[in-house]
């Protein structure tokens, strides 16, 4: 079947961050060859967050479906709401927070760098 | 700043499909490094198609945003929507066709395997 199952996953408090939010993995680590590490859904709902890490080995990219957020970007927050894309490279820390009234959704692609 | 330009593209008659699609590009190769060749939005109008075309030397997973599509997997045909996820490993065919009344929107991300 060329139809993915998908595997849904909650954390609380994930990288410090508030509440709980809800991974959705579009693939697994045998579809991704060890080229990316992540592919999935990320939904956070009202007022939860995730909170600010750091990237090793990784950049990571997010693709905004749904809502308005706090882009936290090494020092600086962004707002940023559905159509946007944020990238935090290799180093670099990011965390996103839903400030919205709606859940938040965006796409989380992890692409390993070494 | 973290949030990226993105750079939208149509095709005609994509690998022989119907019709004009058009491809959002997400990241650019510098940010891909050599492990992805494209992460993009894709967005196929009604009757418009992007045709049975192979994948070598990378995979491609098709997530879907809104719509309803045919999507063809080597010989077979399934119909797909929003929420689903497919998935066209190296060596394999796919094509995707708009069969609903309202713009097919997916995520599309082409990882390479060598």
């Amino acid at each position: 079947m060329p139809i993915i199952e998908q595997n849904t996953v909650s954390a609380l408090n994930k990288a410090g961050g508030k509440g709980e939010i809800f991974i959705t993995h579009l693939l697994t680590p045998n579809e991704m060859l060890g080229k990316c590490q992540m592919f999935a859904r990320v939904r956070i709902p009202v007022g939860a967050s995730l909170g600010v890490h750091q990237h090793i080995g990784n950049n990571e990219t997010y693709y905004i479906l749904q809502g308005t957020a706090a882009y936290t970007d090494n020092d600086k927050v962004y707002a940023v709401k559905a159509g946007d894309t944020t990238f935090c490279a290799d180093g670099d820390t990011h965390g996103i927070e839903n400030i919205g009234d709606d859940d938040l959704i965006f796409i989380a692609l992890i692409i390993n760098t070494k």
